[in-house]
């Protein structure tokens, strides 16, 4: 027998000698944290004996022994983010800083000045592994010196490289960006504690050279990825300065750059040709996560900086899906859930902890107020809400400003109204009776913040039911796949500005979903550029991303025959007649 | 049971059902190579079972099964080098080529380009790691287009990237290099057999910044090291050239150049300050293996080779030891062997497969012909080899030139041909009697081929005795280290052209060597050029070098009392008086 003493929880046990410092831990229901079982890899059940820190599993309790372990209060130190973020995050950033000392060689010493410094890290940082660090020849030449200088350095540094080592702790920050194929959005956060320290947005200088990602990517198959590539980097460096200079900080503090967008802005970020992206299969050129040199990206920030691409899934599934799971972790829950990214696809995820299936719809940009004669996005003057109640059809605009458009929420909004009011047929044909033949006036000319007032035309709705009928059917399609019904979904995330303003109650009404689904949604707002953010605050996050990636499974729907026959059962209405 | 047949060897054998074909081969006697022990994992037990290659250890026979088995002649395969080498070595170089065929990627794929490429890779060579290896985003980009052009390419990869896609085989060259301090020399090797195709020696330019080590170490800390680093850089291209031109290949078929040198050397080489090398305690500033971009050392060879800079062993045993641990390998030997490299320093290695111990001591350049009056290289009309017989002095030249200095051998030879005359005491102080007061003419000038003649001097002897003792004493510390005496010693590799010339006999009458050790001595020639050769053709043995160099002790003499002991203890002669 032995007995372990537990000084911060004032715990006393007795166990059976032989046991490590771990197992007495469990027995005293401590719930310790060891990832690694226990076979002393992980570093995380880190416990204080005689003053010394040492790993709990690696100690064996003598017999006859009272050993004493304080804990350390891994909970207690344990940073959980919320700001920002949909769901609590743990920060354990993949950018860290540590003090450590240059101690001069001692006599007969034969590790090289860099092997020294990676060792000294290691003993700081049990995740370090020196072996897996890429040598810095011009920083290994400036060791020397640096000691005569100091012996105490600050290192910053990720998993792979020391980023700078220097006198003062300084500022640390850390940038991600979505970029989408109309707006880039773009966060700075604190590397030394997680905090959103500015935010911005602004359109995608790409639209000079296409509306659309088809487009863009015809263009550059024209006339090379270069100037596209040009100016979306120049964008996103522009907004780390502007971002910086909110902050209030200097470019140079910005270690790392997490980049997330669809496969497109992905390839054209990086100067890749989109030819395989949009020739059938639409397969990517290249799709796994990457960690390059944000210099080489003309983005002038520290100048070992990180720029990190997360990875994109499939031909038209991007890394920006891959920042909504990151934003989600549906992969971790038990209930099966459906997360849509509605854009100019609807990107979707259905699954649990279990198994992952994904697809994209070609649903057109219709949500995003694109193609739709009176379309708009969500800025000023949108109609984002309609309502057709006891005959009278009421409605609501961004910013309160005259009606000049209609944006996404309101446009579904408006067909659920019509459909509400009797004025649609099951095909989605306008009944007559309306002023001009095949319109349906909302706002008339004379009340509306423009010469040419709100409608919606037969055209339009046509392009509303292709879209709706695209998501829908890909909703059927990941629901057949995994052998389960609407009824086994428990939550459906809606992520991107469209899913924050849509109206569940109308997506049902049109059939975007099944109706037994409408009670599910929740709306989780830019998931993709929070995933970014994520990837930035938790590293070990981000790492799953890269097993999760690989083993979703991916359901092509373009050339399948049941995803047709599915698309065209969802194109006409449920007019309840 | 169930039956086997060995197509190939005619061999049927009955076995039990249920065990794995590699089982099978093992109890036939077969003796496959199976260096993972069956898990499947090592990819090196490749059979042919029904015209498909299967992985023998993966494969189970069935009950009353007759399995019919093609092996893999996997011994007739490989290739063993002898040419150039002192050794046999197979040929299994890091450089590979294999055909493959880039698909159209099937619908539903969800892999990018490059996935699928080393996918393919990896299915045409078990060794291929998708996750280890490199993106190369320009070549994903290309592949799209590529496969468009052709299905077939050969692809050349390393370990870590894929160095180049093309629809030829074409040529494939390696090339290795020992950087001496006074000394260039280098190879050119045919990547696809690993024969030498060319080589070629040049004096190192640096020789205008300083003859020795310390002199250019001091040159670079003054004036920085860009200079040296340049023209020695500078010199490696020129000698690709001619060795290219030689071999009648181009500069762009070489994809892998292999650089050994000490570590003065190889910090020049790669531009770091040698600043911690001439401080105590002499750490080199970064040691282990290098895998960098040769264009970016300025060497004009293929635009992605690699340039593999050998692991520096601690401050002054360099890459060039690892190069002659490479061509002798002591450390596969039950025996244990004593290595000694010969140059401004003797770097030595004492050992066996069990354990090995290295030292470096600071003989200075006597044995190069520096410091001494008439000394000179091994160049034509250098004095090779003495003898005193009968009353007589006879010596040879290099060249059968007219004597007009004497190199490394004949300055032992000497010295040793003195002892034999009763000339010198066991101080070292020439008895008188000579022509001149503390001089020994060997050759008088009007007798020589120049006007000088060939004689030692007094001072000359002192520098021999500094020399002679500091290996000696060199060699009694590794043998303390490592608790054993010369007795146990079974071979002594000298190493450099020194010791291809020396005189055994003679090395131990000076006592540079103790006596019982003469007649186990092996000259081994360049070692260390022989090694960043071996480096490249063979690269399970460079991979293991990275161990050894990790687990081998140093030994630090310059400031061990046992070390000056011993040291003044070996500075005299034996007269046998």
């Amino acid at each position: 027998m032995a007995w372990v003493k537990f000084v911060r929880e004032d715990i006393e046990i007795e166990v059976e000698d032989g046991i490590s410092v771990l197992e007495a831990e469990i027995q005293a229901g401590l719930r310790p944290d060891a990832p690694c079982g226990g076979l002393g890899k992980c570093g995380k059940c880190l416990v204080k004996i005689n003053g010394e820190v040492v790993k709990a599993c690696q100690i064996r309790i003598g017999e006859g022994e009272t050993c004493v372990v304080e804990t350390l209060d891994r909970a207690g130190n344990e940073k959980i983010l919320t700001d920002g973020f949909n769901r609590e995050v743990v920060f354990e950033p993949g950018l860290r800083m540590a003090q450590v000392e240059l101690e001069k060689a001692k006599t007969g010493e034969k590790r090289s000045d860099w092997q020294r410094l990676l060792d000294t890290l290691a003993e700081t940082d049990v995740e370090v592994e020196p072996g897996q660090m890429e040598v810095d020849l011009k920083l290994a030449g400036e060791l020397y010196g640096m000691r005569r200088d100091s012996e105490e350095w600050y290192v910053i540094y990720s998993r792979r490289r020391i980023l700078e080592m220097r006198k003062e702790a300084g500022r640390r920050c850390l940038a991600a960006f979505d970029i989408g194929t109309t707006t880039i959005a773009g966060y700075l956060l604190d590397g030394a504690d997680g905090r959103t320290l500015a935010v911005e947005s602004r359109m995608n200088p790409q639209a000079q050279y296409g509306a659309d990602v088809i487009m863009r990517a015809n263009y550059a198959l024209e006339h090379g990825t270069e100037a596209l590539s040009m100016c979306v980097r120049k964008a996103v460096n522009e907004m780390l300065g502007s971002l910086a200079e909110d902050a209030g900080i200097r470019r140079e503090d910005v270690f790392q750059v997490c980049v997330v967008g669809n496969t497109c802005m992905h390839h054209l970020f990086l100067g890749i040709s989109p030819a395989s992206l949009v020739h059938a299969p639409y397969t990517p050129a290249v799709s796994e996560r990457l960690v390059l040199n944000a210099g080489d990206y003309g983005l002038a920030v520290q100048k070992r900086a990180e720029l990190i691409m997360l990875s994109d899934i499939a031909g038209y599934v991007g890394a920006d899906t891959c920042g909504c799971l990151l934003a989600i972790r549906q992969d971790q829950q038990e209930e099966i859930s459906l997360m849509i990214d509605i854009g100019t696809n609807g990107e979707m995820v259905l699954g649990n902890r279990e198994r992952m299936v994904t697809c994209s719809t070609a649903a057109g940009p219709a949500f995003e107020g694109a193609k739709i004669e009176c379309g708009m996005r969500g800025a000023a003057g949108a109609v984002d809400h309609v309502k057709y109640e006891d005959g009278k059809w009421n409605y609501t605009t961004v910013g309160n400003k005259p009606a000049v458009g209609l944006c996404g929420s309101g446009l579904i909004d408006l067909v659920a109204g019509l459909l509400d009011a009797g004025m649609l047929d099951e095909n989605g044909v306008l009944r007559s009776g309306q002023e001009k033949q095949g319109v349906f006036i909302l706002v008339p000319p004379e009340r509306g913040g423009n010469e040419r007032g709100v409608y919606l035309t037969q055209k339009d709705l046509g392009e509303v039911q292709l879209a709706k009928a695209a998501i829908a059917a890909g909703i059927q399609m990941l629901m057949e796949r995994l052998g389960i019904t609407e009824d086994d979904i428990c939550s459906v995330y809606i992520a991107g500005a469209f899913g924050n303003y849509m109206d569940p109650v109308s997506a049902g009404k049109i059939g975007l979903l099944p109706a037994t689904l409408v009670k599910k949604v929740k709306p989780v707002g830019n998931a993709a550029g929070e995933g970014a953010k994520i990837a930035l605050v938790n590293e070990k996050e981000m790492l799953e991303m890269d097993e999760l990636v690989r083993k979703i499974e991916f359901v092509e729907l373009a050339a399948s025959a049941d995803f047709q026959d599915h698309f065209i059962d969802e194109l006409g209405f449920e007019t309840g007649e």
